[in-house]
């Protein structure tokens, strides 16, 4: 129902689909919106994981990297409700030597309810000093993700 | 310690105060990225609270009108950790018909560590519909806040 | 792995799996405490919508029917962390007149790491006074979990 | 309003308020229970902040002490809102050689809303094994809560 190939240049992105529950939701029925980035980066975790075999415990645990969010943006459309399941779109944007940007659109029931734009950082985990992602992880996201 | 009453156009803003929690952050030992919008949520919150006299749930509730979000933009340019207070400082950036603009900026021991945007709607609670804010809101706005 | 039809009276309990989170966890590298009774709230909520083919949200906007939690009592027996995914078994423990009692515990791994004991009340959702739940949904509960 | 010294037994408790918001409260128009043990757990905290001089991050990143709990028991008497400050008690109940025990009680409007027992015990935060107090920290105990 969700245009996933379509012509606006999203190609085939990453889908992670959320179950939003009653208590993400407040007194005005809707989702809240301070959880609404959170669904996001839930997302966005999601696609590194597929991507690299790895989640952001074991990215900064295991391998000692640090992938500090620099920006967000956000762009809410319509409310989200628990009533359908909360299909996030992942795409990449741009893969940089010291960051990368990921783009989110996020739809219920077939209608978009939000877009986002985010930007995170390299860094060593110890130090929280830049640095580049390993040729591994940047070989294994080129392979799973050639046309995000 | 913190610039309130600067050159750069912040004038003398809405300050509230944040003990950021063990609870807040992550593995990485700094507040979850997930986390920080919500801090500037309730400094928005506070904000209201402040200069109407009303909490969103009063808003909601009492007065049937919702303030959803339709855009929030942020900047994240220092970690933030429960070693010192989060002094976020709200300013009322545009007071429109339909809509209301903040910015938000967070400091901690001095140090900036984030800046945001946030854009809320004013819609009848019941209907989700657009509305304009009621007179005695806008004015005790303008009264308690004239050069936000 | 779990023991799923034990010989210790859980017979064959319902079960829900979560993918811990980075943001789950705080800097001892562990899910939060603050979280975990969450867990085992999306593990009842999950557990009702299987048996009733409505989640919280239908229930008490729906049917009118809100389901407070009375009581809670839970222990802590080992780390849950992400590095496996949080299974939790769900078993019905007491249907009443007017309220439920659940059982759950959680094991990542293979390993123990928590169990919890929850009573819900039956409201009328608008009031907040006692009511029986409706014919139909404990129908339903009787059918689908005979021997919870 | 709340009785702070009255006669049964809990002397002259720890108090803790807690500003409840507009997204801790979901569709019911209460407090999400997912949310109120942390309320309990916030007030814990700052009862550890108030006697010792240190938060958790800093008891366990700074001296290197973890105090995972291993139990909790709450009763929900009476629904939390933001109409209200949540005004948390918190007494010591126990203090022994590698667990200590809180009791919390929270009010709103004189109203009782929640008790709790929450258990906690001693353990080195790198290797999470258990370990006693700190004698330093014992005696900043003893001292200002001689009589919790």
């Amino acid at each position: 129902m969700v245009p996933a190939n379509d012509a606006d240049g999203w190609g085939h992105p990453f889908v992670h689909r959320i179950k939003v529950r009653w208590g993400d939701c407040d007194p005005a029925n809707i989702a809240y919106t301070g959880r609404i980035p959170d669904f996001a980066l839930e997302a966005i975790e999601a696609w590194w994981q597929h991507h690299t075999g790895l989640d952001w415990y074991q990215i900064n645990l295991d391998r000692k990297i640090g992938t500090p969010f620099v920006h967000m943006a956000m762009d809410f459309r319509s409310p989200v409700t628990p009533r359908h399941l909360l299909e996030c779109q992942v795409a990449l944007k741009e893969l940089g030597n010291h960051s990368i940007t990921h783009a989110v659109r996020a739809f219920q029931g077939g209608v978009l309810c939000f877009t986002g734009e985010f930007v995170a950082a390299f860094v060593d985990a110890a130090m929280m000093k830049p640095r580049a992602l390993p040729h591994d992880l940047v070989a294994a996201i080129k392979t799973a993700a050639p046309r995000d």
